[in-house]
């Protein structure tokens, strides 16, 4: 395990916090770490008929347009599932009778410490009056068949690491994917 | 397409680089996006017999042991079949005849602009004198068949997003495995 020999803080943002902490490895060398922290975040994994519900969207850090499913981030002292149904209705306008959680993971532990979380929605309703998106926030929702959202993670254009991960799941347990 | 209005560098260090800037929505609000930049990096699925060559470290941004294919930054103008083919070497000892790319992804659009890509390796060989790895590193490499790999992500064992990603992608593709 590595030891902290010590912290600075750089910046603490609206979103990311950076240290650089000064360390001493297993192996007795001293090493340095720039960490970037951010508040967590939460995704949803919706499929109704066999098909995946997608948000597309401008994502400014990659300069593209992205395919991914629905996601956000996690309000201060907020419950993980709430996070999920808030979420889910903010982007997409649907809500869900159950939210199960299917995955936690690392993005990026090379460098960053957040943690997301994939939550597989049960039964969609629509909602005629769901809550509203962030202001800042330009996003369409979509249904995809299973089979085509595995197309495009194959084809490369579906580049988003949970949305990978949760399509994947979603093709070996629904849709019995095998791979071209 | 969301424009930008300001940027303003606050930090560049040795991995990560985090730019403030103020953007021009597509709806026509004003906000600002923090931004990661980082070097990029590649992962190797590796398979010998069925199974996948993983490597264990601590990973001190997240304060755990992790379980990942092996991986690393890419170096400045290094071509990334030949980062691939380095990174395999130094953590792992092996090399391939082969490097074929199988994913590009972002990690986490949301805030960081890093590329990573997966490599599938060919057939293996191990080096009797390999390339070491960097000193501040402590890496353990291993064989997993791809079944018990898939158990791991499954139970939550491995939780990062490339090897997640591989290990689903293996099991479609060469275990046929079918989720419980």
């Amino acid at each position: 395990m590595d030891k902290q020999c010590s912290s600075e803080l750089i910046y603490k943002g609206k979103v990311v916090t950076l240290h650089k902490d000064e360390i001493l490895c297993e192996n007795g060398v001293h090493a340095i770490r720039e960490v970037v922290s951010a508040p967590g975040g939460v995704a949803i994994l919706a499929i109704q008929d066999q098909e995946i519900l997608l948000v597309s969207q401008y994502r400014y850090a990659v300069q593209e347009e992205t395919l991914e499913i629905p996601a956000g981030t996690i309000e201060p002292h907020e419950e993980l599932s709430r996070c999920a149904m808030r979420e889910l209705e903010e982007e997409t306008g649907y809500t869900s009778d159950t939210m199960n959680k299917i995955f936690t993971f690392f993005p990026t532990p090379g460098f960053c410490a957040e943690v997301l979380h994939i939550f597989e929605a049960g039964k969609l309703t629509h909602l005629d009056h769901p809550k509203a998106m962030d202001e800042d926030e330009c996003i369409t929702a979509f249904f995809l068949p299973i089979e085509e959202a595995m197309d495009l993670v194959q084809q490369g254009k579906i580049k988003d690491s949970k949305t990978i991960i949760a399509i994947q799941y979603a093709a070996m347990k629904y849709a019995h994917t095998t791979m071209k």
